[in-house]
């Protein structure tokens, strides 16, 4: 199974493709699509939605899992990270490929143990887990590297349940 | 001129084609893509993203005018709105069609005359102008076709100034 993690934004996506076969997982490739403030919007979510597809038909990943707003965040912003994710989510589709999402608090909960975790400690969590010979930097990719975690536990557990009903985590409805 | 307004949303994205020649203004073709609720946010966001490009194929506008976020609603409600207008925003730029965007005080002043504009005033304003034989339905086409109408205005007062960088209106940076 392989998943691409991605923490969406307009500036900065992060993501992370992590292969995840029984209890190991193993980052395969990892890195942020970055956009240029001097770009338009339009251009801008062109190039994120361009860069997605292509990290989507080199990789093939099994499921695409995305972070879910923090809905402290304000009004402007909800709506720009929203349009950025509008263009990732499409690629996913458009590719025939499953999304699932989760909230910061799953991914902490999944990756450190608690959902009070603060972001150096998923970052080191985030580091060790997958033997990264450093932390990833932005921050954003430790973040989606976090979510592909998150969805890999998830769908183990789904697994141990003996059903794939079971699984009401992450699944985008 | 042609140009095509919407009204973006996940339930319904509200759509207006008009045809503007010196004053005069036509409308081509107007209506809704609407996504039920029983579609995954990736079902509906690629239907919207598919139904506006097949759109913009069809009817070839100059320019697509987005109306922008009511700045009063909550976070949640931006984030949906956000990532429906993304997809609407990429299926413009996938075309390279210019895009303007206006905000509902800009479509009120533009259409009625003055900003506190009630909906059934910009409704009637939008059948007259128009001349449609009855006022378009649900709410989110005429509001299409007010951000069409507001576009055709713009540019006209653009024209008049014999710049294109007196239009600071609506240009999407």
């Amino acid at each position: 199974m392989r998943i691409m993690g991605i923490d969406p934004g307009i500036a900065i996506v992060g993501f992370g493709i992590v292969d995840h076969e029984g209890s190991r997982l193993k980052a395969v490739h990892y890195g942020s699509i970055q956009t240029k403030a001097e770009l338009s919007t339009p251009q801008r979510l062109k190039h994120i939605y361009d860069q997605c597809t292509e990290l989507i038909h080199t990789y093939k990943p099994t499921v695409v899992a995305v972070e879910k707003l923090f809905f402290n965040r304000n009004v402007t912003t909800a709506f720009t990270v929203g349009q950025a994710r509008g263009v990732i989510v499409l690629a996913a589709a458009e590719a025939g490929v499953e999304m699932t999402e989760y909230t910061p608090l799953q991914v902490k909960q999944a990756v450190v143990g608690y959902g009070q975790a603060e972001k150096h400690q998923i970052q080191q969590m985030v580091k060790m887990l997958l033997a990264l010979p450093e932390t990833p930097k932005p921050d954003d990719v430790a973040d989606a590297l976090g979510v592909a975690i998150c969805e890999a536990h998830s769908s183990k557990l789904a697994r141990q349940v003996h059903s794939a009903d079971g699984r009401n985590g992450g699944r985008v409805t």
